[in-house]
């Protein structure tokens, strides 16, 4: 999508080691007529395969996720993170290593809240290596829901995460795949 | 605001020792239509404040949050909590005890994203102790912004952060006041 590629581009900052900061626009300030616009497009991507829910993961994707989710008319709900209070039997739950900050850790999300009767869209702002990814597509399984596909804004095409989801049959739209990032800043695109 | 009474009265969930859930529709599951009207009257109500950025904190303010920016057009910014790897004089930093879950944490937003050109409209679910508000326009204060005031989904009126806050001179607009809730499940609103 050119005009995410055009933002990345102009506010985007890379950092040595494969780090993309985006916090002015997408996951610590979140520009909102931008995002909206992200949204649409999720929307023309999705709209035909009848989603009655948006699933996200806290923090980063649940303002995304629900302005996506205004164009679908639909519910979001969000997996939580470390809610170890919960008694077992009342949630799904899936283990997400995050190998930013080195850790690994549980996803919860209510069995209230996600059921057979859910044709799921999952929405993420980042695709890396696939974990946190690989982890709400668990929770959407254990429930006996029914998945669309994944909704990406940015997708690390140099790290595994795209091409190991894709290989299972998912469905994964990504609106940007960076395909390389030089320690100098230079970012290339798939095309 | 009478739909969102209603809203609580027919899918909030009441626990002894004053436990409101609502998780239904605010909080682990967004019902989006829904807050999208919740947007619409925190527009109503601010909308002559030159308001040009929305703060919140992570993780449940923030779908709410970007539903109402959406209609004053600005974006959101969320404060973090627990980012300790953030070096000091990059970020905006503020205390904040959970009574809930009995601990002390930090949250931080970075300065990049608030400064003394902005009108800040602070929106959030729930104000009890206001100890969450109180860490976020200390925020605000600290970075030179003006304070337009703040927009809460539901305020206990029974604890004592919405009356603290308002006597400092800040506009605390909450859209439902719970001034009791039973243990056997009774809500009463103040009118």
């Amino acid at each position: 999508m050119k005009l995410l590629e055009d933002k990345i581009l102009t506010d985007g900052q890379v950092y040595p080691g494969g780090v993309l900061k985006v916090g002015s626009f997408l996951n610590h300030q979140i520009d909102v007529p931008f995002v909206n616009e992200l949204g649409k497009e999720f929307y023309r991507l999705y709209k035909d395969e009848g989603v009655n829910k948006i699933l996200t993961i806290e923090a980063s994707g649940i303002g995304i996720a629900c302005l996506v989710a205004q164009n679908f008319n639909v519910p979001v709900v969000f997996a939580k993170k470390n809610q170890t209070k919960n008694i077992a039997g009342e949630v799904y739950t899936s283990k997400v290593v995050s190998f930013t900050h080195g850790r690994e850790y549980d996803i919860i999300v209510s069995k209230e809240f996600l059921g057979p009767d859910d044709k799921v869209l999952i929405i993420d702002d980042f695709l890396a290596n696939g974990s946190a990814l690989q982890g709400l597509i668990k929770l959407v399984e254990d429930s006996g829901a029914k998945l669309a596909g994944c909704g990406i804004v940015i997708e690390k095409g140099f790290q595994p995460g795209g091409d190991m989801i894709r290989k299972t049959g998912v469905r994964v739209e990504s609106l940007a795949i960076i395909d390389d990032m030089t320690d100098d800043g230079q970012i290339t695109f798939r095309s």
